[in-house]
């Protein structure tokens, strides 16, 4: 049997249903679903040709495949019986529209075509038979200029210049005000200008015209902005085809006073709130609607003046509703007192709208809990927990420049330039947005009192991002329209600005704004916390098998976070800390002078020394965060970077500033500088490795941690404090260093009488970690997976360089995602899998997870998850998200 | 049964044999094979206290396992027995020798101590049962010297100031000038201040005597200088567990004119010849011939002058080497004419002669082809290859510096500091060493031209070292003893040289010499010749199973080679080249300008223009290795390293040279140079991610392989080329290149008629590759391990940086190797093992080989046969080595 391409809907019965949008799209799909019983709504008759036909089209060159043109004309047949017209009938002839739709809404990214039908000839029948010349002229206008333009490729301004010269002609300034006499002059100059462009007459066949649209809107599949868009919108090819094509019978709202067109919500896409939306516009087609020409009335006018109408749509989006358990959004037109329904869908919704409409379909028994989790993405959740531009505001706002949203919300401010300078205004009550061309770890101060940061240079991974994020600081990073002019400064796509002017940026969009735009503050609702109570839930209860074959229960969130961030990851629910990195303590002063004498020491005993000043800091700090999390983990990982990141000497100023400060020649300064520089910090002297040479390091850190639990236990707090050994690379450096703790933690217990015991993990940050890990297993109570490390060393990408050619790498698919931003199933799942099995091949219940920048991503998270992985550990601001994401991994690992 | 822990040897039978070496160590166990039949030679009687014990006294903190003494005390007694004697005896007293012996010789590390039993009355029995109080003294003084040294700790300078005192009073200068009552003076003032230095009086108990030598011999096991030994010999002390002790009945060569000692080889261990050599001493002890006081007579001499010692020595000599199939190094007394066998071993020997005793034996059918192979070390066949001083002249040099042997060979000439400078040299006919701080791809014209090269910086990876031994030219590396003091002065080891002195490096021994030191040329003998063609043989004949199942014959060595070394590596045998780095080829003008101005060109026009203008040379480059190779595989890498290798403008000066070599303002060198530099390079834009970004790269250097073999095609050369792309993360990357590859050839084709194919391969060398090697392999025809780079991600360590701490690693043993000289096989093993298994489950025939540093490494090539890899391919001036190891490693892996 030759394969089925067309598919018919209308007349109360179709061929298709909601479930074959792989092959209708959503638009073709949702009309059969609404015109077959039991909704049987009225929906105009017409036909979808499959997105088959449109993966064929491809694979023949843009050829249609055998048969393809007799079923059509049978199915072309159907609806003009059906609907009683023919195409092309001189004096009834029938209109059609011709409309794009892929299985995943990409709304105005592809063509569509209306109108089709009219030609010289049938024009005049249609003005005979709606007695309406007007609109028959304008419908045919409308016609010629959206085929030249869409199917033919005819410049938009060509048809644009006649209009407005028979406009000026006639003297008159709106479209509606043309006269029939006008509308016949001006198909006569498009048909003139056409024949010259094309070199060939407008098609008068309405069978040229409509293979024509169906060819322009496959071809649309491909346009420029319908890849940018599915690109932009992760949508993947394998998954989502191609279009399909549907021809409908037209239907007109600009037929008069009771005729017109509108677009409704089933509830409100903005605030999720229970109540009916629509606009409408009467005598209009929906092409003006979405136009913006004239100002729609709302639901309550059109309560009043049609209440028939009202009451017909309104039961329509109950039974809607009822039927899709989804808040829909649907387009109608109601010709001449008759409603049809051209369209519906689940309607695009707000986070805050998504949560709440969620919430509020589990209390109506509309949905389950787990379908309720489903119908949010992660990333909604943003909008709930950052500041907003207020919408009205934004709306009017125009942006400077645009670049990387590398932290999400809004911040508007006066510029500053250093970050002194924004703890100066800070203190003087002012709200500061800091302009650099990047940030470096003196910066710490500043950032934190900043609306936001705005950088020239640097990726999403800079310094910037990540400290942004962990802060949940708006930024804007890598802005090659900033550029810094003098002291007090900077050019913002070419405006001027010079400290205490006042801009806005927004980190979840990118855009960087000239002026003031207010900002409001995020909220969490009620239903946010009984929202991602559910997601606790679902994680919770959990059970899974790993791809080696062990069992997994539960599934948790843990948050990044130091002292400053360890209130925000309590309150946005973390499990605990999956990540403290001390060495974000040691940019404090009085800390940071004696790290630095500890660095630039040449012996054991001055290192010593310089230590044991900073052991009560970091005693402080330690005890603060055990305190705030509650006896929830704290996971605290020793010393991570290289040392050169302590040690700013790159120019003789800095040189001479720190050699001050350490109060050294400068001599000992450029030495020690240019004994820390080197080739590849990446993969140089870091981590465990510094401990190897340097064992006092850790054990001072230890020491700490030991002594502020201790101080936890007496005071009777809860505590469940680990420690963590960053860059193991083999299981000697773990078990030498977790001799070294276990032999610190044992003479704080002696001397302060406690019998105090630390879980003591690995991270697995190198492929040979991930080779070795059941050796390693030997010597950890847990492993945390340092993506970013194990994403650079099992590609080979320096995060930091990469950026010169990943972009080419995602234009041309070598690559299909960015590694750094979604964990690399093929590669580094590979890695995560062999750690994995070999991890609990010697120890069956070991505690796993991940701690790197991919544990707030969704993708990542649900790869976690299926990897057989305990916990994930993200930015504090990103813990709803990931709270989310998880539940939602479990609820589709289910399925 | 309680563990036997002692073992009886003398009286023409013994308890143990060769076979028990991991037992008894090699001097009890072929002291054991000596005493017993079928070889029942004159072996004094003694006994062997295993290596077990030595094991057991560190297990139990330097105590003796229960049940030691008492077995130790029947068989003194038994020795006593057997040789007539008691010890302490006041008129007879035996005298035992304590000795040493690990299962692997570390001659001269580990302590002995003789003439134990002497005391102040049994010294008397001696000289009365001797007749010879002179003897009997100067044993005893000899006695309390080594045991108050050795076992006691007391300061030798302590013993030779009392011999000083007595010998200047008695107005003498030669010890063998004191008389007996020198030495009894001696004696009593060793007494004396042995008495002060340790608090008690010398011991006069044999008992105590004998158990405080067996103490020391065991704890001269973990003396500092055998435990250096054993890394600088990477004996592993899981295989080589400890030493045994021997305590044999001394006999004496110091007793008159009928007696004597000597040490005799069984071949010629400089030349390999076979002829008897034998170093004589009449009255002496053996440790008079280790000190050198005396001058020993040769062979011939002792022939004439103990004619029947003579006769029974080569008659022993010739029974030894027909039993143990290997030449003896033997040491022997003569006690009053008669001949004592206190040693036998396998000699150790220079590379030529181990060469030519294998090629030997072989012939004299006491070994087969593969024992042959086995005896000798891949390494050993670099003196055969590289040149070397002058033996005479060198054992006279006194080196002033020693650094990393970067490359093996010495040299000698004049300095210079720049490769210009090399290069007018050398036209003048001039030898010259190359002294820079460290070398760059500028360099290489005079690095080509120079008889060695000392780097005041760097590892044995770098730049010069890498080169060096490409080149086979003898370097030096990382030498921080000199000290550049001016342009055209430096300081080597505190001395000062200026251009045109001339010193001699070493690149084997890593030493520098501030003098002339003749150097002899390397010679291939046909011996070598023989003995490699067997290591082919057996190479070739190899069949094995590789660890993911499959069957895989042959294990070839290939050479890392370009145009200049490739005549080098078809001469040492190499089966093709397996890595022809086309990147060197750029750094030759004219090619290095014009590659220079399409780095900093700004379109793809500019690009290809200067791309165009170097193809016809790359071409005329090909073509020459094509030809050089005869047919065999020549594999060609695509450009790997980063753009900016290429662009030198780090100082204004370079910048500005640069600037006007290429036609273009500095402000654009400095923007290019900007733009062109990584934070982490290793891990940046370079290798195939170039062609991503800038195809016409590859595609210009794959034209160019095409026209040349082409070219040699045409001309009834054969050829067997292939080409490699490196840098491979994603198996897209390869796909893509591929595919323009294949369209380039096809070019190629059309034009000239030809229908050339090319194999396309995919280094692998990051994990990712490794891990998704399945989808590599649809796309490769071979694959190569890049195991440095494979190496550096797989660790996460820089080659560049890990010099910081890679001593601390090995020291501590936190790592047992280098993991860039040795493979690592729990890491990097995991790695390929993954490649090799994912790899052939596409191609079972898949063509897998590795082209990294590790290729010449003996442990690396023998690991990568047992991976299941078809090839090797290392540095020309390895492929001997490496044909021989991999000859080792499939005799091993057949055993």
């Amino acid at each position: 049997m030759a394969t089925k391409y067309v598919y018919f809907f209308g007349n109360g019965d179709a061929e298709g249903d909601e479930s074959m949008r792989p092959i209708l799209g959503g638009k073709g799909a949702n009309l059969a679903q609404m015109a077959k019983a039991p909704l049987s709504l009225p929906v105009p008759p017409g036909f979808t040709i499959s997105i088959d036909v449109c993966q064929e089209y491809y694979k023949l060159g843009k050829k249609y495949p055998a048969g393809l043109d007799a079923e059509v004309a049978k199915y072309l047949n159907k609806l003009e019986t059906t609907f009683g017209k023919k195409l092309g009938d001189e004096n009834d002839p029938l209109l059609v529209s011709v409309r794009s739709g892929a299985a995943e809404s990409m709304p105005g990214m592809m063509d569509t075509i209306l109108n089709l039908g009219l030609n010289d000839k049938s024009v005049v029948g249609l003005a005979n038979k709606t007695n309406n010349p007007r609109f028959a002229w304008d419908a045919y206008r409308r016609f010629i200029q959206m085929y030249g333009n869409v199917a033919m490729g005819v410049d938009h301004d060509k048809f644009e210049e006649i209009i407005s010269s028979v406009k000026a002609k006639a003297g008159v300034k709106e479209d509606t005000e043309l006269t029939t006499e006008n509308l016949q002059e001006i198909v006569a100059k498009y048909k003139e200008m056409y024949k010259k462009e094309k070199g060939e007459d407008f098609p008068q066949d309405p069978q040229v015209q409509m293979w024509g649209a169906i060819g322009a809107v496959f071809g649309s599949w491909m346009n420029e902005r319908a890849i940018i868009y599915r690109k932009l919108n992760n949508i993947d090819e394998n998954v989502i085809k191609g279009t399909a094509v549907t021809v409908m019978a037209m239907v007109f709202g600009n037929m008069g006073e009771t005729s017109g067109t509108g677009v409704a919500f089933s509830r409100d896409p903005s605030t999720g709130e229970n109540h009916f939306m629509a606009e409408y516009l009467i005598n209009a087609q929906g092409e003006d609607v979405v136009a913006g020409i004239r100002t729609p009335m709302d639901i309550s006018a059109l309560e009043k003046q049609q209440p028939e109408i009202f009451k017909e749509i309104s039961t329509i989006r109950d039974r809607l509703e009822a039927h899709y358990h989804d808040m829909q959004d649907m387009e109608f037109t109601v010709q001449e007192g008759k409603l049809f329904m051209l369209q519906c869908r689940n309607g695009k919704r707000t986070g805050p709208a998504a949560v709440k409409m969620a919430v509020d379909m589990v209390a109506e028994k509309m949905i389950t809990k787990e379908e309720a989790l489903l119908r949010v993405k992660p990333d909604q959740l943003d909008q709930l927990l950052h500041p907003q531009f207020e919408a009205k505001a934004l709306k009017s706002a125009k942006p400077l420049a645009s670049a990387l949203n590398a932290s999400p919300g809004a911040g508007c401010g006066e510029i500053v330039f250093t970050a002194d300078e924004a703890v100066a205004e800070d203190k003087a009550g002012k709200k500061v947005i800091l302009v650099r061309k990047e940030t470096s770890p003196d910066d710490i101060a500043g950032m934190y009192v900043a609306q936001g940061i705005l950088t020239s240079t640097g990726g999403r991974t800079s310094h910037a991002a990540v400290v942004a994020r962990g802060m949940g600081t708006p930024c804007v990073c890598g802005c090659s329209d900033v550029v810094f002019t003098g002291k007090d400064t900077v050019t913002i796509g070419g405006k001027e600005f010079k400290k205490g002017d006042y801009i806005s940026i927004d980190g979840s969009t990118g855009k960087v704004y000239g002026e003031v735009i207010p900002v409001t503050p995020a909220s969490v609702s009620g239903d946010l916390e009984t929202f991602l109570s559910w997601a606790d839930e679902v994680r919770n209860a959990s059970v899974r098998t790993t791809p080696s074959g062990k069992t997994v229960k539960g599934f948790d969130v843990l948050a990044n976070a130091e002292q400053n961030e360890a209130p925000q990851a309590f309150r946005f629910g973390a499990a605990g800390i999956g990540l403290c990195r001390t060495e974000h303590m040691f940019f404090e002063e009085p800390k940071l002078t004696s790290f630095q004498k500890m660095i630039i020491s040449d012996t054991t005993e001055e290192r010593k020394a310089n230590l044991a000043a900073i052991l009560p800091l970091q005693q402080k700090d330690f005890y603060g965060i055990i305190k705030t999390m509650e006896g929830r983990a704290v996971t605290i990982r020793l010393l991570d970077p290289p040392l050169n990141e302590f040690v700013q000497a790159e120019t003789p100023e800095l040189a001479a500033a720190l050699a001050k400060k350490l109060g050294v020649s400068v001599e000992v300064i450029n030495k020690k500088y240019s004994e820390l520089n080197e080739h590849n910090p990446m993969l140089g002297h870091r981590g465990c490795r510094l401990a190897i040479t340097y064992p006092e390091i850790y054990e001072t850190q230890v020491e700490a941690i030991a002594r502020a639990t201790a101080q936890a236990e007496k005071e009777g707090l809860k505590h469940d404090v680990r420690i963590m050994i960053p860059n193991v690379t083999t299981f000697a450096e773990l078990k030498q260093i977790r001799a070294q703790a276990e032999a610190v933690i044992a003479n704080v217990n002696k001397e302060l009488g406690t019998s105090l015991k630390f879980q003591i993990g690995s991270m697995i940050e190198f492929p040979r970690a991930a080779a070795t890990a059941n050796q390693i297993a030997e010597y950890a109570d847990f492993f945390s997976f340092g993506t970013n490390d194990l994403t650079q060393t099992t590609f080979g990408f320096s995060r930091d360089d990469y950026s010169k050619f990943i972009d080419s790498y995602l234009d041309q698919k070598v690559l299909l995602q960015d590694p750094f931003k979604t964990l690399d199933e093929d590669g580094v799942g590979v890695m995560i899998g062999l750690a994995e099995e070999k991890g609990r091949a010697v120890k069956a219940d070991l505690h796993l997870g991940i701690c790197g920048e991919h544990g707030g991503d969704p993708a990542s998270i649900a790869l976690c998850y299926k990897l057989g992985l305990n916990y994930v550990s993200c930015s504090p601001f990103r813990v709803p998200a990931a709270r989310l994401a998880g539940a939602q991994a479990v609820i589709k690992s289910n399925k």
